[in-house]
């Protein structure tokens, strides 16, 4: 053949080298045990929804990526891959409802699609690792408390650097802009403008969310309550703020409410507080809402978002499925962190022990038992089964970051020599070091040395 | 708002509710601990790639999804969803190939896509668990007697029925036809027919075998040749059919030497034999094929096959990797073994322990330490944070088919009544038993039950 097929990724679509995908991996499990540890069962949507679906809620339109086939198909002509699990778990309450006991706690980790223009960290496949909780018709305010102390959990066992959530509820601002009447879904537009430009106070500073307010024509009488409470640092500030302004005060009692039961729940105080920029652009939150920062990697921006909505499914049906969630932006914070070596991605394989063959012919036999018996204790093992020389083969452990190489041959196997008893020499690869070790102890000395911090 | 959107399963995408969704994991986690064992390290490639790099071999035109977005965009213009893994593996290769060291191990479970007709146990969406074993030039024929062994692991640990894996060589059959000028990749379609023809054998017979020949104007002389390799039940029968036809031994030596390996390498005798009818429709293969049945469930067809592909990227690039790989079908498997009752699918949830709370305003933290440390010993715990009454906290642990609810009031945390200790009742619903543990001894107990065989 002639003519070869050109090779490139395509961008946006992230993909890693072993060492990497291992590393990810070990995130994605990390998270996966402690959402379970928590209660939350795993549930897998298709990567495929009917695009009127998708759609429903508005917004995301020139974000998505259709799916069809090239001879047209009636069936698959109007599908296209979900760009985020929210809208794939309101279609999936609402059909399974029946089936469902609520509150049903669920999490997801799937890869989400959007066509966004390619750009530095922003990718157009990636694994969202959602948690929700839905209530039937009902769900009590201490699950919006749970939340918090879930994710502390969950990044606490990824052991990433010093992070905070902050909080606040679409509440407090609702209640503010009721004074003069805005209200959500407002065909003005104001509420939702009102949103953006508060939510812009923490990186631009209050003068500028002043003029932008100023520039939405938000009434005049507004902007001084807005831009000050966008600067509370408390409850206390926000209440005075909302007392003077005549507003209602439900949203800060409840949010008093939420932050007091989340302490009582284990939520370490400095890891929780309450932010009243935070407002989130989607339209779907109608209560609390969440967002999470890297201490001194604000730049970063939010790396686990979510909040509180009164209706999961309206779209869908009449009956009510209010919830409380939120979503690690996974392989953007993994992405990083990685960048930024939080992260050990100095292995290739999941393979701790490389059985060199030095002599294959005659101790075949002998190199396999004792691969066999390290995975039976657990212990991923390869034996070097190529025909090469015993240099290429400790090359290979070396070139994979695999920590132990075994050595052994005539000398090793030979009874007289060691009391009855087969050795193996064991090189620690990271340490530089090796040990003659016998074989019986073999897969208990590994387990003690793997358990070990490294001194490196 | 008026009118709902219509929810539905779009057909061909699998769904599972929580139970199977847990199933299907512990299976993949299984599988993939297996593969971890053996050494093979993990990667995922992006689930859309260019489309000419789908179409590179042909064949599957018509079963693929496209991918784009409803505006004109020139960087998706030409992409579609992966309809295998082995397509993406052979691109990953030559794409980072200075990067990877080889010999290449890795395993790949992901999702495919296949626009096929939907129809009873078809997908069009669906889990591959691949592993396979990739050189740079060269690659030896150990590593095909290896396959079979991580696969006889993998399903011993999945714990699924007595099967059997069947090996041939596609060099056996492409001798024999050699002796008449036929040749994989002849432009008369000869080679694959005949390969289409004997494939057939097990299921429809010799006879029609014969009659397929004929009716492909195979060459007279070749027919009976054919027609008695595919009856020959072990490697003797198959050489003296050969030798009688003066073709090459070459494919039946190797056969030889793959099945001796696989016996040192430790795979039960009765769990790998030949199976001369075995070709494979696939025209990548060019040694060793596999395929793999559930004793007495036949018809279900192979539930995991593959083989050895001299030249895993000729598309691509003028190197040469050769390979040795098999994939698990894992989405129609475990469908099947659902179907069949082989698979527990009675919890709904991970929780192992559900906290009820008798008197929430008063122990409030007692209730949530409980649960805080029976996580932190491994044990997933949820407190039931909604005031309702405790015969609903029970009865909802119930549907959940959450094995323990812990009962704990004013008697239980009264230090006068228990020696000073704290105890809880625990209920245990699926033997319908109740036990009063000390609050200290709780982690260990329930631990223990969960070791235990259930008597149920």
């Amino acid at each position: 053949m002639s003519g070869k097929l050109k090779v490139e990724q395509v961008s946006g679509f992230p993909e890693w080298l072993p060492n990497m995908r291992l590393a990810e991996q070990r995130f994605i499990s990390t998270i996966q045990k402690q959402y379970e540890l928590f209660g939350f069962a795993p549930i897998e949507t298709p990567a495929v929804e009917r695009l009127e679906v998708l759609t429903a809620k508005g917004g995301m339109q020139r974000q998505i990526f259709t799916v069809g086939k090239p001879e047209a198909d009636d069936a698959t002509a109007e599908l296209a891959l979900h760009f985020d699990l929210t809208v794939p778990l309101a279609r999936y309450v609402v059909q399974h409802a029946d089936k469902l006991v609520f509150p049903f706690r669920r999490y997801q980790i799937q890869k989400v699609w959007r066509g966004e223009r390619a750009q530095r960290g922003r990718f157009r496949e990636f694994y969202q690792c959602d948690i929700d909780i839905i209530g039937r018709g009902k769900i009590d305010l201490i699950h919006d408390a749970e939340i918090p102390v879930v994710i502390n959990s969950t990044f606490e066992a990824l052991k990433i650097p010093p992070f905070k959530i902050f909080i606040s509820s679409r509440k407090i601002l609702a209640g503010l802009l009721k004074t003069q009447g805005i209200i959500p879904g407002d065909p003005s537009g104001q509420f939702v403008a009102v949103l953006r430009a508060i939510d812009k106070t923490q990186r631009d500073g209050a003068e500028k969310t002043r003029e932008a307010l100023v520039a939405e024509n938000t009434p005049a009488e507004l902007i001084p309550a807005i831009v000050d409470l966008a600067q509370c640092a408390c409850l206390d500030d926000a209440r005075r703020v909302l007392k003077n302004a005549k507003a209602d005060l439900i949203g800060v009692e409840e949010l008093a409410i939420v932050l007091r039961s989340a302490e009582k729940l284990g939520m370490p105080a400095d890891r929780l507080g309450p932010n009243f920029t935070l407002a989130r652009g989607l339209d779907y939150y109608t209560g609390t809402v969440y967002e999470t920062f890297i201490t001194g990697k604000e730049a970063w921006g939010s790396v686990c978002s979510g909040g509180r909505f009164d209706d999961l499914a309206e779209y869908f049906t009449t009956q009510r499925f209010p919830g409380v969630g939120i979503s690690i932006g996974l392989t953007r914070l993994f992405n990083l962190l990685v960048e930024s070596e939080y992260v050990d991605v100095s292995t290739h394989t999941p393979t701790k022990v490389l059985v060199a063959m030095q002599d294959r012919a005659k101790f075949l036999d002998d190199y396999l038992g004792i691969a066999r018996r390290l995975r039976e204790s657990g212990i991923p093992a390869e034996v070097y089964l190529d025909p090469d020389r015993l240099s290429d083969q400790i090359g290979y452990a070396s070139d994979k970051g695999i920590r132990f190489a075994l050595i052994a041959g005539e000398r090793e196997f030979s009874l007289d020599l060691h009391d009855g008893e087969p050795v193996v020499q064991v090189k620690d690869l990271l340490h530089q070091s090796q040990e003659q070790v016998s074989e019986a102890e073999l897969p208990k000395y590994i387990r003690r040395k793997l358990e070990e911090p490294t001194n490196l």
